[in-house]
């Protein structure tokens, strides 16, 4: 049995937790990580506090393959990610020789002052992951990734580093969209999720101008039990006089 | 001293995790409690697995002055957060009697059927969040809040709940914004964030168009504080020079 690898994400900020910042960084994990066949299991927001990264980083890097943290990076006092990390694999948080270089290859010599040493400063014993948007580079200890927090600089570190990550079977998924209410195709639905075992079938109706609708949304890493589903499905819709309106395979 | 209610989020929904949606509701109940006066210190996402919900509401619930949660509360067998949270609380599920009848009066008998008495299954002894968007309710029991995934129908039941949160002392926020890089005036921003510790100062660096800019975020209990340390603020953007591009009082 193949296992396929996990990841959590861990979001630091204030900004997204006082409602200033509409964080996007999640959503764009979530698709390329799927895409990579790593499923995504958990996500936490925590503020820019020591030990709440401290207890998350523990609680979350002993669980999963991968944890990617976002956020609290940067020049300032309220960035403290590195620091915490640090405290949290109990390791020295010195100035890193190579993220340095690159610092001051960025930066003129007249300008480069304390707070961009501090960019520097990392636990001991990282590896670098470039960032070839704002020069200042992530890193990775031991299964965390520690990325920034704007979303163009944390998209662009996340694409250095995906590569030397550890794919997972493909995860197929499907979605169907069709015109009834859910309340009323429940029942069948759950049959045929028992049925399919191996499938995760998520039901999420909506309302659009109209009328109700409801969305499947169908996860599997097995395409021969999908499309068995998917037929399935298009039954149900059909023997309830349903409209499909979207039919596709996603990503 | 007051002791100022806090607040975590529990978003439930494989929907999320594998990127098909981009949540909403966080940012949307983060801006709510802020301006209650409730300080939301954690965020978690899990997928529709009895275990994981269980788990962090035992972890939240304790924590926390109040919990609330998202989605999973509709007619499918993915719908399971009613269960799990009957178990994490150690009580039994019941049909609740009254969500029975909101529920009866709002389907016409001949469709009511297994799917929709599911949504009136709860943990024995909660108390109701009216919906009148959707009609099936919502439901409190101890400090923890059960609500639509639904967007529309989250925030229309937050609007029915808020009345019964304990405020806390009113949170003032200010953002100001200058065209500085932060790296440039971290250490001044430090020694302002060192003087005035009962303020938190965010500080965000962005890029647009013609360059970088930065914007302050500050948060604090204390208006008297914040009024001097803005005026500190904008008095180290005019040493360096920078120019203010917003300079206001946030919600």
């Amino acid at each position: 049995m193949t296992i396929n690898p996990t990841a959590a994400i861990l979001i630091i900020g204030n900004e997204i937790l006082s409602g200033r910042t509409q964080d996007k960084n999640v959503n764009f994990l979530a698709i390329h990580l799927l895409h990579l066949g790593i499923s995504l299991k958990e996500v936490r927001i925590v503020p820019d506090e020591e030990d709440d990264i401290i207890e998350a980083i523990n609680s979350l890097c002993s669980r999963y393959s991968y944890v990617f943290t976002t956020g609290g990076i940067g020049a300032t006092h309220d960035d403290i990610t590195s620091r915490s990390i640090a405290k949290a694999f109990k390791v020295p948080l010195e100035e890193n020789q190579e993220a340095l270089s690159i610092l001051k290859a960025h930066y003129p010599e007249t300008e480069f002052n304390e707070s961009h040493h501090r960019m520097a400063l990392m636990p001991k014993g990282v590896t670098l992951i470039e960032n070839i948007v704002t020069h200042a580079p992530g890193f990775q200890i031991e299964n965390v990734f520690v990325l920034a927090g704007i979303p163009v600089v944390m998209q662009s570190m996340f694409q250095m580093l995906s590569q030397k990550l550890e794919r997972g079977e493909q995860i197929h998924q499907h979605i169907i969209t069709c015109d009834l209410q859910e309340g009323d195709i429940a029942k069948d639905l759950e049959n045929i999720q028992n049925e399919f075992v191996n499938i995760s079938i998520g039901s999420y109706p909506f309302f659009k101008g109209n009328g109700w609708g409801v969305s499947f949304l169908l996860q599997t890493r097995d395409n021969d039990q999908m499309l068995l589903a998917l037929t399935r499905i298009r039954r149900m819709i059909d023997s309830y006089f349903g409209m499909i309106t979207l039919d596709e395979k996603v990503g």
